[in-house]
């Protein structure tokens, strides 16, 4: 399939990579009902890891089935799904081909004692597995992240080299910030900075707060009338900080919440900001297969311009 | 030997691995009096190295001998024997093809001064001594948790790739944990969910109290009338947790007890639950010959539907 | 090209590295307006990494864009460009074979609670985006310095042997030294003298200031007359402590600083001690371009013995 | 030279092992005045590393050559002589052939600050010194234990695969032991259990003393009455532990001792208990050569049944 | 060239080493003007790592250049040349031939927190250099001695393989030593003996005092009268501890110092009890070249037995 103009545009961002590597972007630029604009909403399945499988699946039962997760991403017709080893390794087959999949390699847990993560996947396994890409968690500010940006360099050198993409979702967190660090605008646009420079090709980041956290960074901001009013002025700073929009960036979407059009109005501006496009998971299989359809296509169409 | 229907379909759930790793789970799975029934008892006996040699095996001295438990496991027709390296060297080319074994590939001791273990087996010892499958305990809530669940990641993908399978013993336990929280429903079914996202192809779990343990679990546990009142519940809830059933679970025995008629009903629940069967040790191997193969025989029977 | 005697000169003080490296040092002794002479001025963009990108691009804008600083470069006639990974990777093919360019392999971030670095790139990344050396940093004097010296020794071999260049950014700090120990002259010529020990090509310190701050030291500075009164003094003190000034040493430019004209006596004052140059980051890219070019411009004609 | 029944019926235990780490078995089996009985008397020297030299040779300082410990080991009619990396190397090659050697692959030392052992050997090292099999100590018990064990694992592994013998030296230590508690029946039959689980050929434990130290074991040992009253008893139900005597187990000498009929008694008690042999260091070399080559004729004796 | 019969009967005592690096032994045995004797004096220049420049070099700044020191070795008729990585490559190609060297691979710095060495050169290094040997420090008795033991096995057995010697500093120090202790005569002897086993070719100690300081080693050195009270006795007892002198000894120069009369007695002591040689830096390299080579002259007088 010849790619769109727009996709040509941002793959051409990515001049360093091997068609390998630009050729799995592709796929995921041109899959489902975004494709080719070069926007995508990407289904991440990471939470059964993160919180247990009942906070994660009791809501939607049928979600206990890693299959279920496939079929909804294609129903909805989304760019991607990313999830861990075992929630691929049991559906790959049956869906080999159908939709771009992204093996999540590092995963926490809500019984663990450190603010770190564990690697549980592997290049190779995202290879036999037929991945597009690997993604991997960094918690910039945690006493871990040197480790993990270490890590992430091997794994993102080795899945290029193969020519995988490279998702790193880069979470703020750690003694230096507060609660209200984690998602301050210069945090985030620190944190999608730095997995820019670490080598990503896709940045997920939280949607950035009003508010400036870190002490030294304060002047700039006021000095140089860095606009952080709106939702919309903030992303753009964030996608300014991702090689002045060289990079995707998407934006995670949050915990389950029942106000459908808060979650509209939020994406409305993250499009606005210059946003390549969310990820979403908890709003989307927590809920009724049929909702969730519904609430994908609407946000779907924001990114289409309605 | 033509696999059954049965196991057809359980193969069918383990999709992305090789025909090597699914010939190994036939062969555990076509073994035995349960062979060809998708049900499985499995002989331990690392009981030894957790607890030492009088400990285990003065209650039944002719259980210091490696070479009994190939034939106490052959006698009462189990579906496998898993023991450490030594065990197994000490008997595998005697019993060379009579029984599919697992090698243990890390362990603990009564000695030891933290919540870890130590590997202590190779993929190719397991190979070079004919095993069917690695095994491996990892302690989700333990300070090590991390370090055990990145040692099973690398063991795993090493075993997979020539065509072992991958047993996992989650059992979990640390900080985060009262020792009512080890057994608690949730954290059961949290252990298991994180053994199948893993990529284990069996998961070895403790049956499941009636008691839900992480905080931040309760609501989810109310408000969605999760049933744990019957540990025939509790067991549906963890095999749920397991990928809706796509991954086999098995239960241990857990001390060696007198009342037979409250391991046989214990059994009794686990299978109806779902469970794919028991894996028993000490209260088989510390009984004499006979009464170990007459209750033996009683607990295959129990699976098989009596 | 053929190497001018200057640069000869310098190449033959590399006695026991292959052709390959000395081509590398003589691609950029032989680049821009001081091709030739011995002399050199390096454009480093690692800031976004140490501080943030608000911090180091909001005062430019333009300079978000990873290639806005090769362009500068290559405008200015430097002798090499150098930062990380992301920022090479997002311009290395636009500009490949334009300016020979360093990738950083470590970098810190104002977030991280230690005084460490986490690698980020790799020889073989440096291989793949066509540069011409590596840089690395190390912190004599901190808990991590005898680490990061390992893991220069490693990538420094690794470099040399596919016949790359070895910048190292030797910055001490940590518990043994305060603030104005950082600095000292005896502590930067010790820095260097360590730097060239681990086999630097290329050696990047602060300039010194008037203070001796070891201990030990302080005898040796009185018992020798060393003279240390004056900047070019101390810079002399420094080559010398670079073998004699067998080793390239450049002096970096500091923080952003208004009052030109200091800049520029500080740069006399270096050239005057010996120095081969300078590496000048945010005092070049956070000014608009054209006060930036030049600036530069009256830095190299200073190099240039104007 | 063809082996002996009793030597045959002893390398038949070894059922998992290659040609080539039965023939070394069979080496030192079949060596001296005890080949081909099934009975061993080892010569260790490695207390230069654990004492010190003075200690160790300036009672009879002809034992500060390496080359004596050769001689007396070979006229003594020894089976195996067992030392590290050095005393080796300044010997293998003068008597090679002459006398089956033990490379002793870890070490610790009088001036150590940590109860661990350094890895001073490895297993190309003992393959390009012609010896017939690798020691190893581990300290059940300690903090370092599960390290030890991961250390000889892969040694082991190492060691079997290119066909030599692997001793295992298992000495209980650490915080769960007082002073009685590190010789302790169970606590000894417990280590030389684990270094049969770990895939030890020959087990090397100290005589255990009448004493049950885990709190947790006692019971079993007077439900199950298990006789601990006489040396020779706790022997043979050490010699249990070992996969109820499948696996070899030596027994050590202590410290230099004046009371030859002591040690005399001692022996004949292990030989009664079923011990394959003793190995004995200090009690030979620092006595004058006569008087231990006497004392080791009488020794031989006792486990020719004499 | 032929070797002498002194010189042949040294390398007859490496009867395990390869012929690459008897040859090697033999170059640094047969080299200047104790060539042929068995008895060798080493410029060993590491002082600008451990001491920094200005105090090493200041006193006599043509030391600073690199090559000043291969120069000085070569007019004194040294037998060889021991400095760390940057010193040797700043020179290897102009002298290539000319004097055996010994790359250093590991370094302490006077701003380093902690009682360690960062290794800094490898085993290619050294062959691509074209050294004769490599040379490591261990520090006895510190918390980094197993950690250092280690690498000195990894290290030395890659060295011994590719032909090269090896080279062992042995320095007492750490928590279980006093000052007085560092130097005892008992530790001395026991860090040389350590040294040797640990598979050193050459061992550098520093000249033992009149101590004895581990308290175990006490009863040892005044029941077996061992003779401490001369320093010609106590080189005597070290030499012994070198498995009876199968292995070189050379004693270190310490400090500069200005009583030339006291350095000439101690270096005859050391030459009559055994030694085969000195090892000499500061008290070289600090004086004027004429002086040093006039003292030099001196040394290796004592040591032809003048």
């Amino acid at each position: 399939m010849q790619v769109t103009p727009a996709v040509k545009a941002i793959l051409d961002n990515y001049e360093s990579d091997n068609p390998g590597t630009k050729a799995n972007l592709a796929r995921i630029l041109m899959q489902g009902k975004l494709g080719g604009r070069g926007k995508l909403v990407i289904l991440p399945v990471d939470q059964g890891f993160e919180h247990g499988p009942a906070r994660s699946f009791a809501p939607n039962p049928a979600a206990y089935d890693p299959q279920y997760h496939f079929k909804l991403a294609l129903a909805a017709g989304l760019s991607a799904y990313a999830a861990p080893l075992g929630m691929l390794e049991a559906g790959a087959s049956t869906f080999a081909g159908a939709i771009p999949t992204i093996l999540k390699l590092n995963s926490s847990n809500s019984l663990a004692t450190t603010k770190d993560q564990a690697v549980t996947g592997s290049v190779r396994d995202a290879l036999r597995l037929g991945c597009s890409a690997i993604g991997f968690t960094i918690y910039p500010g945690s006493e871990y992240a040197f480790d993990q940006m270490e890590e992430l360099r091997e794994l993102a050198e080795e899945a290029k080299d193969v020519g995988l993409a490279v998702v790193v979702w880069s979470y703020p967190r750690g003694p230096a910030l507060d609660k209200a660090g984690e998602t301050a605008v210069d945090i985030c646009a620190y944190a999608a900075h730095m997995a820019a420079l670490l080598g990503a090709h896709i940045i997920k980041v939280k949607p950035p707060t009003a508010t400036v956290s870190l002490e030294a960074a304060k002047k700039t901001y006021q000095t140089q009338k860095i606009d952080i009013s709106t939702l919309t002025a903030r992303v753009r700073h964030v996608v300014q900080a991702c090689f002045a929009g060289r990079r995707i960036v998407v934006f995670s979407g949050g915990e389950a919440r029942d106000d459908l059009d808060a979650i509209f109005a939020e994406i409305r501006e993250l499009r606005d900001g210059g946003a390549n496009g969310s990820i979403i998971g908890r709003n989307t299989f927590q809920r009724p297969e049929a909702e969730a359809l519904k609430m994908l296509e609407t946000i779907i169409g924001i990114y289409q311009g309605k």
